[in-house]
């Protein structure tokens, strides 16, 4: 059953949305912190851009460590995975940007991401969220996946006429413009 | 006798089944600890995936280490190296990943990975178990060696019915979605 | 909304002109900071000379870090990101140099970049001006994107009457040969 | 004379067998120890396979440095050198395993190589010795430098007889498949 | 009105003179130091050549460093940029290497270069000038560029003739073979 | 006059033959040293097998520091750098062995290199000297550079009937199998 929507909320692992060219498809992020240096290990056949991706993700949540409530050391004490499982499909593009951000985040504070959740959009590194392409195929294949919540850039607004309305009603929009309003939907208020 | 089962357990030694263009083939994948400062060596002719793979199953291993009860500083004062012989035969592919975390696991904690034991399943950063390929072939190549008992991952239950009835009567599947599974099925319960 | 002049005055945020095959455009160079060991980590597909014109921005700033009143330290004390939003879009050229350097000076004085401004000019290790391509094109696009005021090198004066007189009469134009001149026109005074 | 057995046995260099596309070859492998912090260098035109082979080796000796009497430290105080002479030849393959091992051994004991021994086999991370190709030519490249006792791989006695009698009865062969059988037949017993 | 002779000596920047596939061109050698750990960074779209020329001049200065009156540990306190602007033109070849030793050394000693000097010649590491081609072309751009003193190889003496008369009234050219002589004509002699 | 010999002994200087597809040439390598931390850095447009050359040269020589009466932590005090001038020209192969061995060894006890001397041979790691190529196209080349006194490897002694007559009665020939005669005939015995 992989590929569904988790049983239960998880830490440490975000669900995205991928467009590729045979469709949408759901991509589960993870995140594991093992004792270390601060080395980032990113793995999972990613391309550049989605490599660039993560790291623009992991220096917002670093220089933001204090309002997000992360210990400002993390970095110095913790060598930090992300993966993305399925190993052997080359993934890329910079939509993943906010799911990893959120995995992140979930991982270094053990806040747990709600198991409903899916999510695309850049980020940057100012925390701004950008618009993504495949926002119908996305929202098929969080469908067929079983989530309910859908996280999407605010700019895409204007593309979600395009998902067939058997579907949409299915599904709960959340519009966001920056990182804050996404982790204000998708993590769990406290540590589980 | 390469490439038959082994005649005694062996302690950093696991096997796996792999799926080549030309059948199923047994690999044999060995852990070597040395004093050292962490890093993770990685040889045998081996793809970019299955590099991934590996970094996977130790950065899980890492962030489980108490669980595990593996010393948590074992990455500080140790190199691991992470061999899979035959060294001229290319080697791809994540379905290595659980043989290759139960033999970093055997090496260790010093507990034997028992002779007739072979297995196939990519290994997730949380320790989940995905489905693997050329399930059929794998059995019959396991059956060749001389092993007994595969573990698979559950997500396969559907091809076991693929594997020919005379091949499968000699053979105990054990079907797993996490890694916890297979270290109970592969290893020895107490140091040798 | 991205791709138009802020709403409010950033820190660690300027605002370049881009000349692409398909005409200019806007470009955000985002900086941030992270407690670290003075490694800079550029992102954005940026090309090689891209990437060395942010390091003579980056080795210009630090040999003058005292004139531009930054904790002489800073290098030693933080990691630096310079990352270029709309991370699938490849970026190169030298003529975002002025842009790399004003947002890098704002992150590390705190002083706002003033918002309503652009600009546009490959930086020397001296902190000279050189003159860039394309300047009709960038005016056009600073001017779609609300921007009112474009910095831009003293040696492009030639090329000003290019652009149509409906555009350029809601433009002020800043001719500079140094960094200095950039910095004047561009930071707000004092910190926010 | 390069190229025939020495006159005299070394310390730190072993003979391997090569076969190559124009036959067989002996091939010298060299090791030097200098002060250092454990760098492992590999020259000689290597390819990637003899070079992960020679990792393999290193690693097998670093685990087991107690039992060969080898000061367990010498990897932090020493950089290791494997060099394969006439450079511009490019060389690659498993099969000189079992010769790099010897060599390294023999220089981090100071116990000399007979010098009428030639040898071919990989070397797995374990010490086990696997089967390699070619083995009449690589009898006859040795018989006519004026080897006259040659460890092969157990595995490979089904090819002796491939080898022409009137080459054979001037060779003695040991069969091995473990390192610790090589480094009995290869080194001799006490320091020089 | 880049490219032209600078109104005044500079501290650390010095000019060479380019032989290109469209005729000679003046190229400025930008040197900054800042705070740092001894990395040497090259940028300017610089070939291979041309790097290595830079790291000769770099160590015939360090290991010259107490006659050239430089503090020893330079390298150990200052990271040392090396920059050629106009950072999208490709430049190679060894024959700026005098030139970048002068704005090296210029840098290192506050000696400021003469602003009416232009030169051209490999450098080796004993400081050894070796000849260059395209004497001509370059004497032509040095003129353009205002430059009235010209420093050349002494192996190139016998170029001389090629250059027209008309510019070689306006030049004079100073012969060399040691880059002693070559700080001798081209820095002021004392700090500025 | 570059390409002819030197007018005086140098120290960290020695002069090599090259063979290329236009006929011999003569080399001067050249060393120097500079306080640093044991980096050796290669630059002339060194072939993959000249740097690997250069390293077995190299550590050869740590390996030997003792007997060659040099400081046995030179190579933690100093950083060696090796450069091969006309930088833009192409270079490799094996046959610099010597030549580079010689420099580092005049550079590293202060012995001058005879002005007169020139020389060929691949060096081991045990410091063997190994036969060459195009020994005749070598000689020509050392006599029009005024060179008298050529070593070269005993294993091509019977080449040297392929040297014009009018050619070799000009020259002295030293025939060597190890870098200590090499050495012994190259060096002044005492620092200048
Ligand atoms: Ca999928
Ligand atoms: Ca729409
Ligand atoms: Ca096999
Ligand atoms: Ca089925
Ligand atoms: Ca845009
Ligand atoms: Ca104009
Ligand atoms: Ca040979
Ligand atoms: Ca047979
Ligand atoms: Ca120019
Ligand atoms: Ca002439
Ligand atoms: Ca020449
Ligand atoms: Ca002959």
């Amino acid at each position: 059953r992989y590929g569904q929507a988790e049983l239960e909320d998880q830490i440490g692992m975000a669900t995205g949305l991928a467009y590729t060219t045979v469709g949408g498809d759901t991509l589960s992020i993870e995140v594991s912190l093992s004792p270390g240096k601060g080395k980032l290990i990113l793995t999972g056949k990613l391309g550049d851009v989605m490599k660039e991706s993560a790291q623009a993700a992991f220096s917002y949540i670093r220089s933001r460590a204090e309002t997000l409530q992360i210990d400002e050391n993390f970095h110095e004490k913790n060598d930090i995975h992300i993966h993305v499982p399925e190993g052997a499909v080359p993934k890329d593009g910079p939509s993943a940007g906010i799911t990893m951000a959120t995995a992140l985040v979930s991982a270094l504070t053990g806040r747990p991401v709600r198991k409903e959740v899916g999510m695309t959009g850049e980020i940057t590194l100012r925390g701004r969220v950008l618009p993504i392409g495949g926002l119908k195929e996305k929202a098929l294949s969080a469908h067929r996946a079983g989530l309910t919540k859908i996280i999407i850039p605010k700019d895409n607004e204007k593309d979600l006429d395009d998902i067939p309305a058997s579907v949409r009603k299915d599904l709960t929009f959340v519009l966001v413009s920056h990182l804050d309003e996404v982790l204000k939907a998708a993590l769990v208020g406290e540590k589980k």
